[in-house]
């Protein structure tokens, strides 16, 4: 079951999924016993999603934290500590999306009509959003925009938590099928896409929701403006290109009994992947809360990366 | 509520829904009772689907069968010819289902993987459709095929009906999200796409399925190669661009109650098209039972169309 998505959120789980794991050692645990502990856990967590690198970067940070405190501190001053690191990631991520939404929304006109796809918003971060924290933030500096939301299969994450959530913030949205993305475009509808991200590579390269390699595809061939919104934690500079990212592929349930209802013949084969790639040069530029990539390139992904 | 879909089958619907509905006419019925009838019930089935040209071209002949009759037979002789026609029609599609295949398959390699989108089958024709006739026929000829099938939101079809016409016949079929056509073009699995047809208009601009626009741009940008597999009476040479062809609109509950579940919020806006316009230059052939027609252009529609 997915319980918690949203590749900021998975980040902010997987802290606190952390400190969930070792809270049951024995009240004289020593160092090592910690450390494997530690280790379990990550290890553990660490499978349950291949494709959003904030669960890696989470837990990698976690360690480090253990790291830096072993030589100095008791095993329960650690645990705190980490404890306290997962809330620092959770208050963190507060700043970054308030951060993507002020460098976002100066990309907005007043007027203007965009285009998303699946929910980069705040059930998908510990704030407001990513992707969304730019329609938010553009709202709340008066700028008034509409935006269509692509219901996204099959999990509809769209047209459920998307839809809800601009609805919420007054802001006047239209769920459509994905397949109609391509008519609002031709139709001269959007000025602008932007979507959330699982994993960016060194060279822009970009792993979101499956469906968002097809509409940046359809927004280049209708010169159609194409963003990414993103937490430096989602970049992977450690991978050179999209195709090394693994692509987690889900249950053929999800597609053919996804209501509760069978909408495939028994027995069909399917083929489910859960993200896509989508290639840097269809990416107009990736907004994140140091600041927009643009053009999108190593050199200026490293720039923004590497200046924390 | 959709009970009858599918261009050809639509048009084959009309023809016997016109004799139908002049069944119950008076035994003492004049000619001018019968011509008054057959037109009220023609405007009643012409106000059922506006997109697909199939009904309004069966609804024509139809009158146009009672035209030729009208100084030569009784009203009695005229509604036992018109039934004649009706089946007429119906019995046509059939040689023409064969014969679109018997055309499409030669396009279709051994060995070759091929997408479509919605339903072109045995479900949408009086015998084994169009878009799927080609591989009904590739098959038959045997060839081993490979076939990914767009579920097609809202309704489905390819999910429902696609993938079960394919499983029947023992075809390899593999059901995907819409959203999905890009990523495994993009993997090089597809060697080409065949869709059906809703309307072709003079230039060679098609409406058919929502989503066919985006699948065909998709195709381009991948040099998958595109096609349309319609019968000529399916063309509409009064119409000049596919501008001027008139788009169903559905209802929102289509898409947002569609399973019997709600996935979007009370409420909330929704835009849903039935059928989108796929532009000429995007179209590698189109497919008819009088041969390909390709290059798509309006010289050889004209001679196509014009054969008759």
């Amino acid at each position: 079951m997915l319980r918690v998505r949203g590749a900021p959120a998975i980040g902010i789980a997987a802290a606190y999924g952390v400190c969930i794991g070792i809270q049951d050692l024995p009240a004289d645990a020593n160092h090592e016993m910690l450390r494997r502990r530690l280790h379990d856990v990550a290890d553990y967590l660490a499978s349950s999603r291949p494709t959003a690198v904030n669960l890696f970067w989470a837990l990698d940070r976690m360690k480090a934290k253990t790291e830096s405190l072993r030589h100095t501190k008791s095993v329960t001053e650690i645990a705190e500590a980490l404890f306290a690191e997962a809330q620092a990631i959770h208050k963190e991520d507060r700043h970054i999306c308030r951060s993507i939404g002020r460098f976002g929304q100066e990309l907005v006109k007043d007027g203007s009509t965009w285009l998303t796809h699946c929910n980069a918003g705040g059930l998908a971060t510990a704030d407001y959003g990513t992707a969304l924290a730019v329609f938010f933030a553009a709202t709340e500096s008066g700028k008034k925009i509409q935006v269509y939301a692509d219901e996204t299969r099959p999990l509809l994450q769209g047209a459920r938590l998307t839809a809800w959530e601009l609805m919420q913030r007054g802001i006047d949205v239209t769920v459509i099928c994905d397949s109609m993305a391509a008519l609002v475009m031709r139709q001269g509808k959007i000025d602008g896409v932007v979507v959330g991200a699982d994993r960016i590579v060194a060279n822009g390269d970009t792993a979101n929701k499956i469906g968002t390699y097809g509409v940046a595809v359809l927004a280049k061939a209708h010169d159609v403006p194409f963003y990414v919104a993103a937490p430096v934690s989602t970049f992977d500079l450690r991978l050179s290109e999209g195709s090394e990212i693994p692509i987690e592929e889900r249950s053929a349930d999800e597609i053919c009994l996804g209501f509760g209802k069978r909408t495939a013949p028994e027995g069909v084969k399917v083929y489910n992947p859960a993200f896509d790639v989508t290639p840097a040069p269809l990416i107009s530029g990736i907004i994140t809360e140091r600041g927009i990539i643009m053009p999108v390139n190593r050199q200026n992904i490293e720039k923004i990366v590497k200046m924390g």
